[in-house]
């Protein structure tokens, strides 16, 4: 069952297309070349390398000749791919344009940058996504909004709720959540630019660079100061407990005996014919439960000693792509709960 | 050793008083009864109840007389303590007045309520600290910060650093974090006003409660949608997480072999005359791992069944009131950890 | 509301009081000086110090003068308590005797050890209590067992199933979790005596000590190789679990409209007199997921760096106790939420 | 960065070859085919099906014609893969066989034993390889053991240690590992048969399964009674967090100024030709992290309401292969590592 998002079968079930793509190796690779591209652009701009060596490694760069088992290779000895990719690429480079390439940045600078534009991605289509369930979400109360719920407190029958009350609970934090991600996606989207120990020394450099790719560039190199990264963690993983918060509810509504919702289409059991599972409301509560899970190991990243940790780097990278993942797949399952929705509710006659 | 905050001994290593007795029993019930004084008022200055009802509650509330082991049976009968505290007070007070005490409001406006007053102290108290963090680091930066640190990455001598590049690693984030209270207040200070389903019918009883109090008066009330609590809790934990960098930092430093720190004070074995522990700096690891955990546990809260779940809603009690108390110790500890700074770095020639 | 454990009246709820008592304060110092005095013993039983010595040291610690207060402000400054303890205790002894009085010992052999001593005293308890709930569910079985329940998968109506049924997934694990108590308390139930270092210089008196306490005596002090204690508390955190889940099954029945349990007494709303909530099941879901989160910090400990880790240490400290004490709470609910079991699924004709 | 155990080249140090292809999908799939042969095999020793009925039937299950488009959509749909396997198998069968093709087994009998059988072959792999490195622990302590650290504690220099004292407290924890290993496999090597609503109705059949796969039979199907798995998964994350306690270590004493170890081969920087990373020891740390952080969410998942939860489910799919996963990468970080061992402390005269 290793990796359930990209897996030949249960891919379909927790794969988010769009976001395994942003995070996917092609385009990981995609990205740092792409942040080596600008940093010679901006070595060339500030003046400090020629306009023939920035030519040169710019075609370089926009078409390198990779060896990937090297590569691969290279990460397994020098604990990342930088290194072996930059040796890579200057063996493919005449010596005299050596310094034009990387000369000034250290591997962090190119792969938290890389990532970074994989997230800005992901977070412009996550945007997109939550305006659309907010909007579904009003749309639904509108249709059934005015329909009965027995209303339920610590699991028992309390006072009859309008169907709108309880579809509030549902849509209210993903406004917020809109708001939420709007104002964190700042911290997150910066150019990481601070060289070997991350006192950046060029910041013409970094200027120039943080406005080819509309990032921010923070005083300081972030190497060593993953707050940031914890707080965007933090916001996937409200934005999937808010979504499993709905699954639950809807799970419990689908019970035989509550009867309070229709849905149109569930899975089928290999077992039992009339089974009808509300498979995406499981699944939204499943991925609530994981970021919970997964956010503690971000915390505990922020441990992050000296001026570079690798140990609590690379548990970033463990965690970090999955909940993005698992925010993507939560997305999907609460668009298709949504819109399987027959009837919500009762009328005040009972049906 | 058993609650660590408030323990005989233990609570000078992990109490913060000013947190401790914000969250202590008797300013819960103190601002319980204030939260029922509240409504009481706003029933009156809505004209919904006479002048008279609101005097006489409001006298019983401002001096009750309360029975604690029936408060504590209740609380084990009801799984809170409000019924039994409703319940006391109305045994005291002329049943034509009943109508004029609490009638409207459910166990949770009055819990949540309560709680959030304590959190608005907290929160005032924290940003102080916190200002008083960054001032200090500033200040510190001035009189070291251009003496000399060997930087390290991947815990191995990289390049020298300045002592002010790794203050400002310290420094930077509690800046941000400031920024990120100030921001995350405002969804936690709410008035929690909502009914038993929280379908609030009295809106201008809940207008005048919230001005009262200068809490803000959500749309609908949170009882059901938990992802500013959780939200909260991160912040906490983004406050502890980037204090432990600063932990595990000095302790670093402080090791003989390094020797990039010299603290005036620190903790002495039982058994060896010649140690001089960085327990501060120990301690700021601790409290970070803490909270980070804790955390998880706050997100996992957010699936939070249909109207009201009394299970998730009571992982919060035992979650959130010691996330403060270690943000609070953190606080603490940190402040006497800088105070305790003799020498950071070294000259340019060694010492 | 902190410390629902120990809470004035939370603690109805939360409070064990076998567990409370046995990690208690009083408690930890009692056992704490019960370590020294078995030490002093142990140093005259192999004839390393006199007789004289034993006995003075021994009245001493019987009947010491403590200052609490000095207690704690020693723990504020050396991080644990046992050097101000040790200072105490040698101002109150003859220099002559001071070699008779922990020399030779370091502050984490007492601290474990005496903790250790909690610990078996809980284990024993919970191990009885464990037996009389698999015992009380065998006698619910043979009252209600033949009765049917719907048997019910991914919430979904499936099949009919008998009430033993569902009982047995309730009662197997509990079973189970006796036998991993039973071999999981061995690991756990250890004398902790190493020296500053670790390095256990005279096993003859940890020989004689162990027997002493009734506790294994491992080949090497246990102060840095911490599995065994996040061990110990898996099994905890497994216990809650499984009676978490019984919980939630009973939460579930009780909803009207599946009406599979009948429950002779539940909480009451301060709002709404119909309601009679299954706060025992509530309960027992919350401290599931609070265990769970909590055995993240424990096994987080692990990373225990060198000699002695006063960081990961002091962790411990702050997650154990609470574990203990959450399932103590839940080892109560579990029995009175099945005492007051009226009925339980129905007949076959409906009723 | 997305699945890092298997990504093109994060995958050499991340990736263990031999886990990653007992948990890859066509391993499962052969798994999974295996198990409905051998409940087909069973029918037919137990006389429920005819020799012809059992022959075609084996002959299908060896050599099925699968679309895994078809696999893969019948998985989102109906959110676990055997209601589309079997109808596709079935759709190849003549109708008068159906019977003796998973008649009377639910999806979780087949995909918890096919796991099941993945988990057995992975755990005599992990077996051999915590052998080896206690072996290898055991020599590196024969040839370097005499020599001499600084002991330290609260990462303070304390008492000098032997390096045999240091390398003990890495050794007897992977030792006990062992043993639990042991003792853990026995509940969680099971077989999983107990019919749509977990009630096993064919003992002779699971018998026979039992036998041919050399798996316990437990008397109830582990369906909802998910304790053994979290336990199992405990075992898992014991093993990384000793493994983590090594690693920290090792970086610790690779520290210029420390210099307790000499590695011969460490991870180069792309910045610093003078670096020596030891990316391995941190690897290490950040693997235990990794599994302290997972291990969180398969206890969660033991709140496993009714018959069987896909919720709950759900996300040991998500946890626990990972988990193995990491602990395989583990392994063999700490193979590495103790091979690329030079020297280990100092002599007594400090070289």
């Amino acid at each position: 069952m290793a990796d359930v998002f990209t897996h030949p079968w249960l891919g379909s079930l927790f794969g988010d297309a769009a976001t395994n793509a942003a995070l996917a190796a092609p385009q990981q690779l995609h990205n740092m070349l792409g942040v080596e591209r600008a940093y010679t652009a901006a070595l060339h701009a500030t003046g400090q390398i020629s306009a023939e060596a920035a030519a040169v490694v710019d075609e370089l760069l926009a078409n390198p000749n990779l060896d990937m088992d090297m590569l691969r290779q290279g990460t397994g000895q020098d604990g990342m791919v930088v290194p072996a990719l930059i040796r890579q690429l200057k063996a493919q480079l005449p010596e005299e344009f050596h310094d034009a390439l990387h000369t000034g940045l250290t591997s962090q600078d190119v792969i938290d940058t890389a990532f970074v534009l994989s997230i800005k991605a992901i977070i412009e289509d996550f945007l997109g996504r939550l305006r659309r369930l907010v909007s579904d979400l009003q749309q639904i109360s509108q249709t059934h909004g005015d329909r009965i719920l027995m209303g339920r407190t610590r699991m028992q029958a309390a006072l009859p709720v309008s169907v709108a009350d309880r579809l509030d609970t549902w849509r209210i934090p993903l406004a917020a959540h809109l708001d939420r991600l709007t104002t964190s996606r700042r911290p997150i989207e910066i150019l990481s630019i601070g060289g070997p120990v991350g006192t950046r020394t060029n910041d013409d450099v970094a200027r120039h660079m943080a406005t080819a790719f509309q990032l921010d560039l923070p005083g300081k190199a972030p190497h060593a100061m993953r707050a940031h990264v914890a707080d965007f963690a933090n916001v996937l993983s409200l934005i999937t407990g808010s979504l499993g918060k709905m699954g639950q509810d809807i799970a419990l509504m689908a019970q035989q005996g509550i009867d309070d919702i229709q849905l149109s289409s569930g899975g089928q059991s290999s077992a039992m014919a009339h089974k009808n599972n509300p498979i995406h409301a499981e699944l939204l509560i499943t991925l609530a439960r994981f970021n919970a899970t997964q956010l503690s190991g971000m915390h505990q990243a922020m441990v992050h000693e000296q001026e570079r940790s690798g140990a609590a780097w690379t548990l970033e990278w463990m965690l970090l792509p999955q909940m993005l993942q698992a925010t993507g797949a939560a997305l999907n399952s609460a668009n298709a709960l949504l819109g399987s929705i027959e009837r919500l509710g009762h009328t005040s006659d009972g049906n």
